[in-house]
């Protein structure tokens, strides 16, 4: 039996997929800003066997709902908002294996910057970094970083493209192995002639010279995607050797994930060497009843008003105006109509606004399992089965209760099972516990590895 | 008596004003690569009593020597570079007290973005982020960063300005004191009333929104500026907490001094509220002559052509064509006379290219004290009083070797002297430790703090 593989989804701000629950006596997840905050977290993952700890960013306000971000801001819904790398070497220092999943965008940054920053972690994590791939949704980032408004959402890839280019050729192309010899006896620390200019000159970018850093233990940073569009699953089958996806059912994640294997198999990679993870919420308490009725009290405490505006955010439909008991089909658009899809299993299915916040409110656009070690474990097993996915990207409710319970309750389940792998030796890079690559190199069939130099 | 301040000046680079003496056994300098050189050094620097750790940074390579990069390659003259910002976390976890100066440039990114970054750091590290501003000086810089060459000097000074503007509206201007509630019974984590866009709009930045994060404890943090230039200067006059001057005598870093202080009390702030640190290299020894022959041996390793190529890019003065015997003044132009005058206590003197690359290649463009923990003491004292700062920028011939003599040997020495200051209370800002604003936020003077809301 495979492994369920287990990736923690988090964000360096108040609660993430959880609307509000950071009311909770038991939250802690106020205490983003702080240092143990993070450490006290990866030790805890890293107890667990999760591969990495995924981290999504924003860099704008959800300000659709009601046409402000008042909302946002009052539930504490994605806003504030730190940094997702800040964190990232104090994590390292405290853990020998744990992954970091980073969320960047292309869009309002240029790569020989990122590209630094991004090698500059591989170095210190010794080769676990991986980057998610975003080019941003929100026109409130946009606009406060050198726009007018977003950049067209299929044009944001092919910026995209062109950025990975860039950093391909940094990371591949510019310094050769063997470049670095570190000859005390002879001065010399690199050899220049094998460090090369990458002599970029595109349409979105310049740049001619050399990549400032030398090669770190992965060189190109595992990288992860998420994009659901069309458009979006071409970049993934270039370029992702991680995707993630989220669905409110195994069903509906099964046919992104068969047409994502479809597309990695004719971008000329073997589909199974893209590792598959969908995100949902797992609540596992001692009993199945114990665990719905937490569901249930979750529900009850959670923002409506911060769900709503994480909604309007993600999908631009505005439900302030709607009455709780309004049917979403009565009050959206057709245009919106297919924004609702995504969160809804059964488009059909009448749905209050009220449903949908409630919905929202814990879990994101998410399932949530909610049951004992047993149930949950055996949900997952059928969920993975039916999504052809490899594992989970676990959300939280509440930070850290439903990641201690996955990780004390749930993943000895599974390890009884046979559903969990060995720890990585010391030293392992995050591709090489993933699989995805020729050890800790980009593998020769992926996209970045035609920027090599022959 | 009043402490003599201590900060050390590092890079995430193999050595840094160090040229070729990472080729010595005993330096580890090549290990800049993983989290422990960094929390070693950062407890090192914590137990001596330094202010920070004082993070400088370059975006480009030294390729003005000889006309290309391939010098500095070889004798890692500042190149590879990784991000300063990478390992502070980790650094602040294994600290209470010690500052982190951040080198970072407001030349290629946008303001919107960065101001985040900084932020993070400032609330994981509770308060101990300083901002070392500045605004790049290498072309090739600039040429992978969206540019086709450097933006004129001056102009870059306007943007940096504006770049401040908006920086200081987002941190001073956003969030109010009192915006974050954390009202769990209400479910009100901030009041987006006390959430305000800043609305900039500028000649070089748009920023119509609000800020990010939550106030974090400095709000701005700490400012450091090194600008030797008169814009320069009249920019840290306006800015600067902190500023760290590099001159190889201390009646030469006087002058600057006077300046700068002149022009600090014409911008309306006391001109002792700025801490003014000058860069220079002890390498302290038990004995005199100990200290001056391990000086002279290192002068012996260091790389020529290291330090040429560091001088080529400082200048843009390229000596590559020019006999090591050659007197400088027969060899530059006119132009070029000017740029001599800062690596040089007396411009009539007659050095040679030689003479410059041995002066260069250890301590950079400030002077080497050796000595005795007495007389390297006795040093600083008269150097403090001549050139009239309030501490020192402490560079290192060899890493860690260069600190720990000074941790060891020259703190206990100004301690017995009453010239160090005790250790602050845990919990205590870079600003409360520097005591440049009132409290831990910048001073009401401070030109940030015009962007206060009234």
């Amino acid at each position: 039996m495979k492994p369920l593989r287990l990736n923690a989804f988090a964000m360096a701000c108040v609660g993430h997929q959880a609307a509000g629950l950071w009311t909770r006596a038991e939250d802690r997840s106020a205490d983003y800003r702080t240092l143990r905050h993070w450490t006290d977290l990866a030790r805890l993952l890293e107890r667990g066997g999760f591969d990495a700890l995924f981290l999504a960013d924003v860099l704008g306000t959800y300000d659709v709902h009601g046409g402000s971000r008042d909302a946002a801001v009052r539930a504490a819904a994605q806003v504030p908002v730190n940094d997702p790398l800040g964190a990232v070497s104090a994590m390292a220092a405290v853990t020998e294996n744990l992954g970091f999943g980073l969320t960047v965008t292309t869009t309002y940054e240029q790569p020989y910057s990122l590209a630094r920053r991004l090698t500059t972690l591989d170095h210190l994590t010794q080769g676990r970094v991986a980057w998610n791939v975003v080019t941003g949704y929100l026109d409130s980032a946009a606009r406060n970083l050198g726009f007018t408004a977003q950049v067209a959402h299929d044009e944001r890839y092919d910026v995209a493209e062109e950025y990975l280019e860039v950093c391909y050729k940094l990371w591949e192309g510019s310094w050769e192995d063997g470049a670095v010899v570190r000859d005390a006896a002879r001065g010399v620390y690199a050899d220049p002639a094998k460090v090369h200019d990458i002599a970029h000159h595109g349409r979105y970018f310049d740049v001619p010279g050399a990549f400032l850093c030398e090669p770190s233990p992965q060189r190109t940073p595992v990288v992860f995607q998420a994009g659901s569009s069309p458009r979006g699953q071409r970049f993934a089958a270039r370029h992702a050797e991680c995707v993630f996806v989220i669905a409110p059912t195994a069903a509906i994640a099964r046919r992104s994930v068969d047409s994502l294997r479809r597309e990695v198999a004719e971008a000329g990679r073997d589909p199974r060497s893209v590792q598959v993870y969908a995100g949902l919420t797992a609540v596992v308490r001692s009993s199945d009843a114990e665990a719905r009725a937490l569901l249930a009290d979750y529900r009850e405490h959670a923002s409506r008003e911060g769900a709503l505006a994480l909604f309007g955010g993600w999908t631009g439909v505005d439900l302030a105006g709607a009455a709780p008991g309004q049917v979403l089909q009565h009050v959206t658009t057709d245009a919106n109509r297919s924004a609702l899809r995504n969160f809804t299993d059964d488009p059909d299915r009448e749905w209050t606004v009220e449903d949908l916040a409630r919905f929202v409110a814990v879990g994101g656009r998410g399932p949530v399992l909610a049951g004992s070690p047993q149930t949950v474990a055996n949900e997952l097993e059928a969920f993975a089965q039916e999504a052809d996915v490899d594992g989970f990207n676990l959300m939280y409710a509440t930070m850290p209760g439903t990641f201690t319970d996955v990780v004390d309750h749930l993943v000895p389940e599974l390890a009884r099972r046979g559903r969990t792998a060995p720890p990585p030796a010391p030293g392992t890079t995050l591709r090489e516990r993933l699989g995805t690559g020729d050890g800790p190199r980009l593998a020769a069939t992926h996209t970045g590895a035609g920027f090599r130099r022959p």
